[in-house]
């Protein structure tokens, strides 16, 4: 059993030039699914077909979202393709250990990648469970969007025949709307304790808890028996 | 002692933009010798610059030969980047072949490319001992010059050990001390809540727990906020 190849995720993506040459870029190696987060210029985009240089049945099959949540929401496991951030203390993996990884999980995974200027957002960041990073020239780093496509795209693709039968079945990360759910009843149930004090902390603290619950990539499993957990604390709240 | 890096040979190149895009290319992966056989329109060729993206001084260093024969002619390993040609009996490698024979040979190693419309001439790549080719979808194969030179670059590159500065320089995981004392504050909570009901289930629930909160290996940090969390549930079930 193969794990289905990793989803294309486009957030905020500027030039519909650089969307056709990313769905070009994404082909090369057999990639077919790409998604795209509120596009700058609106979706469809005139420029996108000619740069996709043939690779039409990417774009015509790439679907629109609002935001990254709902881009990956189910999808398992997420990559964020950046530079190492410094403000972020997450793993950060090369596209080779990435490729693998993907390979051996059972569930769908995702690659975001951000604007063509600025990059992705912190936020935008901390939805991934991990960080994937072209080890590059520390002195001249210069990818621009669809040449990080197309180096993720290749590193899959070359292990597409090192598929490891002797990996073990894991079960499958849950999907992310779940582990959203997760959060969000962790949130409801704390802001009615006080703890997110003082307000200006909140988003900080907020981000810390979201990084600390995407980490483990828990199977839909071990989410249910988490809400049940956080549900009984609560019931007791209400009860005592 | 390393051997020295590849030498890009762009044979006949058409436009001066994707002479420009390969020294960008280039650069990202720390090769800066780029050698250039007679350029359709010239050289220098302004419109290199603004596409090299401030890799400048590989296009500075550009030097120009009026045949292949003699850009190589220092060389002692030739590898030439096309699809595979039926028509030649030679030997292909994948890229990473390629990189770790350039890593293990210890003379200059050059890599032909072909004009951007018809690729290489037959004599071109009678000049080489090996074709290198990037497998690619064979349904759509469409890489232009700029994308098989960073493929072969980044090739190169990442069997190179100097240039694995993206060291995961995480927070190390708790000491299991830590996790254990999580794992017990939560036990308790929950057993105040009559969570673990009926009784001969707790033993199978409370490995359940300990299972998914074993998976993370959260750091000493990441242990301390969460036990604040369960705290601040506890707390206000005593104040409710």
């Amino acid at each position: 059993m193969t794990s289905p190849p990793p989803v294309i995720v486009l957030v905020r993506p500027q030039l519909g030039q650089n969307i056709g040459k990313a769905a070009r870029a994404m082909l090369n190696f057999g990639l077919t699914e790409m998604r795209l987060v509120a596009p700058r210029d609106g979706w469809p985009n005139p420029d996108a077909g000619p740069a996709a240089s043939g690779a039409d049945e990417v774009l015509e099959k790439a679907q629109v979202f609002a935001t990254a949540t709902e881009a990956i929401a189910d999808c398992g496991v997420i990559y964020a393709s950046t530079v190492r951030r410094r403000d972020l203390v997450m793993p950060v993996v090369d596209p080779d250990q990435m490729a693998s990884e993907i390979r051996s999980t059972s569930g769908r995974s995702a690659i975001l990648f951000g604007p063509e200027r600025s990059g992705l957002e912190t936020e935008d960041v901390a939805l991934a469970s991990k960080i994937v990073t072209v080890p590059i020239n520390p002195d001249f780093g210069s990818l621009n969007l669809a040449q990080a496509v197309i180096l993720l795209a290749y590193e899959w693709s070359r292990q597409t025949e090192l598929i490891q039968p002797t990996a073990k079945k894991l079960e499958a990360p849950a999907p992310m709307g779940e582990l959203e759910g997760l959060i969000g009843q962790l949130y409801g149930a704390l802001e009615e304790t006080g703890y997110f004090f003082p307000p200006d902390r909140t988003q900080a603290t907020k981000a810390t808890l979201r990084t600390i619950l995407t980490k483990p990539s828990w199977s839909s499993r071990e989410i249910q028996a988490l809400r049940g957990v956080i549900r009984k604390l609560c019931e007791s709240d209400r009860a005592g």
